[in-house]
């Protein structure tokens, strides 16, 4: 340890070891919500939030939640999680991180017999990531009161998404949404390479990027590769690599200015793709991330130009971009922001502000309660795959910068329950 | 009829339709080598050969002959013909209407009481297009000696060729390589839009592009697309799309000089195509067709150079472009050229030379005999496909070319026989 911090790094280390092994055999790390290797991880979760002295429970929305009553002035409560369900072959941090921390959070308050103003949550939030049943975020949106109903009919095989959640503990036809929480403050790993290049300890999101798909369809002509001269095709690939160039050059433009800002061709597909035919048809799918949302409305004029052009000079036909789904940027919220910075001063953190590009439980939270995240780096900014890797002691000062705003929000918020009562859920 | 032919539209119509309904069902035009309504094809062609007063017989490659014995005077033998196989869902006239076109001009000179100097055959080669064992051109392979021996053991489900060859009634292991052919002429729908748009008869084929197919990798790395900024990417769809851009490009410029060129890429495939990661990977197969070796040459240079530039400039690895296959281009015969022209010009038919972009089996018989082509217009250039369409005018107007053709040939290899046996084999 580089400093002396209130928070126990081995502790830490143990429980995030602990975890990696609850894993799919020979398929390092999968534990995917609704597997019993899920509950397997829930039930190591739940014997160490109750170690921790928490009241344990499982929510309406399957969040497995350890209560740390406060001082029973009845101001409401802060919460701090993040999710323990991985992806396939996913990682060792990617939210478990986000868990752990929290739950250090509390074990050190206890260590140390402090009573918050507060009740303090610690969350672990139900299928984060994309789940079994093609949704993500399913705990945080049902808390936040933003899980469709019809999402309850979704099938993964032979179970609904009703069933899935009765098998975790849920009560999926109760009503989970919480208007209680003063505060949510969520720790998770990067999954980008910003931190670890500019040799930072903590980000400070700012706001979460909202994420737009944009479909793109090129049309030209199978025609024989062999008898057909170059002058008289209609090259459905050549018309799109035309335009994968032009996104690319708006993403760097844009991503210039100020605020996050991402465009990735993530999914590209031709047709026929057989050796001796002139290409007839490509669909793209964009992936466009911007934390401001005159970025995307740029982009969008931009593209749409760039599209009239590619299709006027080379004759295929490239339908309008369809925007296929379109969830906007999330805000965190100035007072946790403040907090958390001050944490990082008290703590000695490096830190800088900057946006998410990834979604996450937080932004959901933020819908009812003032919500922020802070980043520690990942090494080589990678995620999702078995590499995924973050340093025990980036960790460990994330936890420490944690528990040094929840009691600096624990303070505020209860001094200025009043006025910020009005205005936090407008945000 | 615009001229007085003599050779008859409504036979050739009668032949093309009957053949056209030997197809599967529901799924015109499908009559793949091997398969039974291949058979039911060539039992009614060998019934036509039968009434036109051919002699008719599989030969050792499995290949359908019709002969009309010459004059006795052991001169060799003319040949004409084609393929009745068709791609799955094909069209009506690709192969077909060369096989017709060539029975055609032995009833016409049956009609005429002509007897030629050399023996003619009239050939229905095997499996010219890619057949159910993945290879085409068996027959013509085979009669050029040029069918690889360990082909034989390839298979099709149960199915070997070696099986294969004998059930359509060949003779697998003995040789049916032939050295007695003096000319071989075949008849076929350009595939291509050129003599359509340019309102001309007929296509005199001077070489048969080679077909040379190459590979190239991009690697670069599979990044979150929502969290690593733009200036830290290594995005292979990007710098494939620039490659492929400037292939188009290449190929453009080297279709603008002269001699038939055309390069293509005809797969392309991402990985790991999903939405939300950068991409990693982009295979990419060149369909590059050459009449001339010096224009291969040189794309290859600078396809070479387009490579180092992208590769560079982007961070990602681009391998070295790798020639998976490569057919060198096969010219035609000057003599059997001169005389297809001869024929144009005494039947009244529009011409111009050109090249075939496409494969054919004149590119093998042309390693035994002087072997020459003829196009006909196909409606759009549209082949491969159900709407394949040529005019029954165009086809008789070839069919009387292609007469005319082999008896100027008949008379000149009848007295140039001396002269011409050495150098013919050695184009």
């Amino acid at each position: 340890m580089r400093r002396n911090l209130l928070v126990d790094a081995e502790r830490i280390a143990a429980d995030i070891d602990a975890l990696a092994a609850i894993t799919e055999p020979g398929r390092p790390y999968t534990r995917r919500a609704f597997t019993p290797l899920f509950l397997e991880g829930r039930a190591y979760l739940e014997k160490r939030f109750k170690s921790a002295g928490l009241e344990t429970r499982i929510d309406e929305n399957g969040n497995l939640i350890g209560r740390r009553p406060g001082n029973g002035s009845g101001r409401g409560v802060l919460m701090l999680g993040s999710h323990s369900d991985t992806v396939p072959e996913g990682g060792r941090f990617d939210g478990i991180a986000g868990v752990i921390a929290a739950l250090e959070v509390a074990r050190s308050l206890a260590d140390q017999g402090i009573t918050l103003n507060h009740d303090l949550e610690i969350v672990d939030f139900l299928a984060e990531e994309v789940s079994i049943f093609g949704v993500s975020c399913i705990g945080s949106r049902g808390m936040a009161n933003m899980r469709p109903p019809e999402w309850l009919e979704r099938r993964a095989g032979d179970l609904t998404l009703e069933e899935g959640l009765g098998m975790v503990g849920g009560s999926p036809h109760a009503s989970g949404a919480r208007n209680d929480i003063r505060a949510f403050l969520e720790l998770h790993i990067e999954q980008g390479p910003v931190l670890e290049a500019d040799h930072l300890d903590i980000g400070v999101v700012t706001a979460i990027a909202g994420i737009t798909r944009i479909e793109i369809i090129v049309t030209g002509r199978a025609d024989h590769a062999g008898t057909t001269p170059m002058t008289r095709r209609l090259d459905a690939l050549t018309a799109a690599a035309r335009l994968v160039i032009a996104i690319h050059h708006l993403g760097q433009e844009l991503a210039a200015t100020a605020g996050h800002f991402a465009a990735t061709v993530g999914e590209f597909e031709m047709e026929p793709n057989a050796a001796n035919v002139v290409p007839s048809r490509v669909r793209m799918l964009l992936d466009v991330r911007a934390e401001h949302r005159r970025d995307l409305d740029q982009f969008r004029t931009l593209l749409g130009q760039a599209v009239e052009v590619v299709g006027q000079e080379t004759g295929v036909t490239i339908a309008a971009p369809k925007v296929i789904s379109d969830n906007p940027a999330t805000p965190m919220h100035g007072e946790v922001i403040e907090a958390l910075e001050a944490g990082c001063q008290a703590t000695g953190a490096s830190h800088r502000r900057m946006a998410s590009g990834a979604g996450h439980d937080a932004a959901f939270m933020a819908r009812i309660s003032k919500a922020g995240m802070i980043f520690i780096a990942c090494a080589g900014g990678r995620s999702h795959t078995p590499e995924e890797w973050a340093e025990n002691a980036d960790l460990t000062l994330g936890a420490a910068v944690l528990r040094d705003a929840v009691c600096r929000l624990d303070d505020q918020l209860a001094t200025t329950i009043k006025e910020t009562d009005h205005g936090t859920h407008t945000d």
